[in-house]
């Protein structure tokens, strides 16, 4: 993979915020999303933050991990500068029920999607340049009879966008054609259209949010031996060499369909900025082999610049101090870097 | 991953050679196999190693290398005894057409498959032990109309057996419930009496081929998130969780089935013995960023032992010596440790 990009390589016309303005969603309540937050600005911050969630949850949260918390409300004409370590701006959405550490309540379901909403409407308007979130529990959601199948389709609805899934470590990018699809429907759903479609707003994104100015990208085939000449199927040459030799008209660094098994071999990746899988399975197990608790997942396709964690709800450690802050750390430093072009 | 396994875990009642003595099928004729063979040989090694080949193609290429090679004639009555350096056994198999290096002639497919029968019934009749394969090349054997998908399946008819690969790296080990299948057949192909077979022959080659009393599998899921409760597939609830539950109760170790993008993190492999992924391209991307060069291909369930180079013919390099060795002394060294019961 190319190292990270410099600000010399971000396309001309572009111009950096001088703080990047983060909105930060804690997530499920119950879970470690507040107890993170409120570590995380005990220390200095690359980027103002903003915590879209009841300031009454945080403080409680503080004083259970016996932090300092002070909450400052922000609003539109707030000043666009950092708040002071143990200090925090919030955009306050009110809790419709109180909260226990690690004890999920239906209840507040309706709570975690109006924190959603609000923070993708201020960076949808331009109030806030990026969108942070922490983890939800999407079972909980249903339970309250809420359709609710993730935070990529959620966003993806709310800005009215075709989303595209990128998961990144240090060293490996790997965006997703299909995401949360049961394996049987996948060969189905990979179409020219859809395919061509993603790797557009990936190739695109790789230019505008990350700085490379011209992307390689590594597409895997989508069966063994990436369909062996037809053997293996014919996906690889009905629809993705197809597609791949079209985009390529435009010049773009497109290699494969390549092989899955040998996509991700160390002298593979080196020089190519990031590995297009076909599905969920193909993709995810060398990433989070080598990233987890490090990674960032990243939606592609929106309108609005938006990372997250890359971890659960860990409700068996929320109001304790043994969650890992690495993911968060990591979804705001890339958050810094996509507003900043890379 | 558990360490290499000692001689004290041996299960009771094996005994193990005093030398290990391998057929060794140097593959296509016209790829690396033959110039890893006379390399290797210069040194000395940890088994009697046999080659089935034609003995003019080994010193032809030895010439080439500018390497010494005197090949000994293997008998019936021959000594179990390691030849010196520069000296290799061969059981002779005649070359249908002269061979130059690089260029493949599909006359000569007999003779590759004429080496891999008699090589696996060497092995069978319990003449030689194990037996390690070089690189084939599929299309030129196909070529030559005859019907060949790999040396897996075709040892597996020549031993009348039922196949489960392997893939194994210092650290990691992967077996596959499916493998070359097109990506639309890999659902319906998890049946559970296909995963209970798999299983089954994984774990008894686990406790009597590497010496592992109580081998722990990690199981992974078909469908992203291992089906996450229904919502991403059936084939969990139906098939999967079923088969473990039964297989559990012989008192075995079997984790699962797993999210296959959380089966592969570090913290999860430490003290695994194997991943059993469902299809190819599941588990063999991290096996193979991780050994790759290094990787050995283990065909199980077969009456013989079976260990592979996990690289392809690399015509273009035959007849030089910048073929890497790595993967044929992976392949050696698990055929001898196999051979003494792990």
């Amino acid at each position: 993979m190319a190292p990270a990009s410099s600000p010399e390589r971000r396309p001309p016309g572009r111009t950096a915020p001088v703080l990047p303005r983060l909105a930060l969603t804690p997530g499920e309540p119950a879970g470690i999303g507040p107890d993170l937050l409120v570590r995380l600005i005990q220390t200095p911050q690359p980027a103002q933050l903003v915590a879209v969630a009841d300031p009454a949850l945080l403080t409680g949260r503080a004083r259970a991990l016996g932090l300092p918390l002070t909450c400052l409300e922000y609003e539109p004409d707030s000043p666009r500068e950092p708040s002071p370590p143990g200090t925090l701006w919030v955009r306050p959405v009110p809790l419709a029920a109180a909260v226990k550490p690690g004890r999920l309540d239906p209840a507040n379901a309706p709570y975690v999607l109006a924190t959603l909403r609000v923070a993708c409407d201020l960076c949808l308007t331009g109030a806030l340049d990026a969108l942070v979130t922490g983890p939800v529990h999407k079972g909980i959601i249903n339970d309250a009879g809420i359709p609710f199948t993730g935070h990529t389709e959620f966003l993806a609805q709310q800005c009215a966008a075709q989303p595209v899934m990128l998961l990144a470590t240090p060293g490996l990018r790997v965006a997703l054609v299909t995401t949360h699809l049961p394996l049987s429907q996948v060969a189905a759903a990979i179409t020219a259209p859809l395919l061509t479609q993603v790797i557009e707003i990936l190739h695109r994104d790789l230019v505008a949010r990350f700085g490379i100015p011209a992307p390689r990208i590594l597409v895997c085939g989508l069966n063994p031996h990436a369909g062996e000449g037809g053997h293996l199927g014919h996906e690889e040459i009905e629809v993705i060499t197809p597609v791949l030799e079209t985009l390529r008209g435009r010049g773009w660094d497109l290699q494969g369909p390549l092989p899955a098994d040998t996509a991700f071999v160390p002298e593979r990746l080196t020089g190519a900025d990031a590995v297009l899988a076909m599905y969920h399975d193909q993709g995810l197990p060398v990433l989070k082999h080598l990233g987890f608790g490090q990674a960032v997942n990243v939606t592609l396709g929106l309108p609005i610049i938006r990372t997250s964690v890359d971890h659960g709800t860990a409700l068996d450690l929320a109001g304790t101090d043994r969650a890992d802050l690495g993911s968060l750390r990591a979804a705001i430093a890339m958050a810094v870097e996509m507003v900043r072009g890379g």
